[in-house]
């Protein structure tokens, strides 16, 4: 694997998306090889199980059923894009990963944490992020970001104290695994945000 | 649980559909309270999973994403379908269960046996089937039935060694799980491999 996995993680409203897009374009920049994809959603098959996922009508997932449908999303999107990416060399910027499963499904849903740990074993084979840049914001300031856009999907309408398990999670998280989850104070400005995102990727990838 | 659960499993062509319908009717007779379903498919959920894992086209499924597909759907089954019915008591006709997984993904595909294990149990919660009854046929006898029927999935396009390593597997569960899996001759007329379904369900639910 020549390339690296850069995954960002946070609640809704973060800010991810637009970071994302502005990292992938200042690396561009830089002549670097970049993909940008994300989760649940990067395959043909993950758009098809994101719509049953965030927009589903009818009838309610399962919790465990839900949490089998992530992780098929991201074991074919390991085996269709991630890795292929990696092994071309590529810088791959990617929207979620294994740690969003163990904070909204483990700590936000009180899922079994060690039967998701199995299933991201199983659905990723072991691949970590070479580093995961967790945007850190209020759980309430970011929801209402949600709100103005006009978007919502099934785990937006969640409640608020959801997001704070959530929220909660991607802390216990940051603090277990120091080496590969930098926190980025997602509350300030677009630009410092994104300042911050470089400072860190220009010193772990040695830019 | 006050209910049964009864699996119908085999190849394809092995005749499950005729003789569940005909199971069915036969309990009904009796003023048995029982109910039709099937793996993939017994929920709305199910039948999108369904839809992707038989009819997908344009793309190929990882396997790795297969099987956690058929357990997402398995999952959603169990709490939507299965255990609200044995509570009230029904004898649940199942098209399909665990075995399918660990023939065709396990020896049929080749995938970690353990792993699938892990996943049937965590999709299921441990619930066994009563009773399973094993309808065993010739493989090119039972893909050569569905050809004349003009119907084919995915699945059914596979080789031929494909099926001939998921009979194995069946005969290998059959050996190891004797109490709950019975075979059933299905070479036989519609009217014999009915007649030892019901001779089995008579001894075995006490009829």
């Amino acid at each position: 694997m020549k390339g690296k996995l850069i995954v960002f993680e946070g609640v809704e409203g973060c800010g991810k998306t637009t970071q994302i897009e502005q990292t992938r374009q200042w690396l561009e920049d830089l002549a670097i090889s970049v993909a940008v994809t994300r989760q649940p959603g990067g395959t043909q098959l993950g758009q098809e199980l994101r719509q049953i996922l965030l927009h589903s009508q009818g009838y309610s997932i399962d919790p465990k059923a839900e949490l089998l449908l992530y992780a098929a999303d991201r074991a074919q999107h390991l085996a269709e894009v991630i890795k292929p990416e990696l092994e071309k060399g590529t810088i791959v910027l990617c929207d979620r990963y294994t740690d969003s499963t163990i904070a909204y499904q483990g700590y936000g849903r009180g899922l079994d944490l060690a039967a998701i740990e199995t299933l991201n074993r199983l659905a990723t084979g072991g691949l970590e992020p070479y580093l995961t840049l967790w945007l850190d914001i209020d759980v309430e300031i970011g929801l209402n970001r949600v709100k103005v856009r006009g978007e919502s999907d099934r785990l937006e309408q969640d409640t608020i104290d959801f997001h704070r398990l959530v929220q909660q999670g991607y802390q216990k998280l940051a603090l277990h695994h120091p080496q590969i989850i930098h926190r980025v104070d997602a509350s300030l400005s677009l630009e410092a945000v994104q300042l911050q995102i470089r400072s860190l990727l220009a010193s772990h990838l040695n830019l």
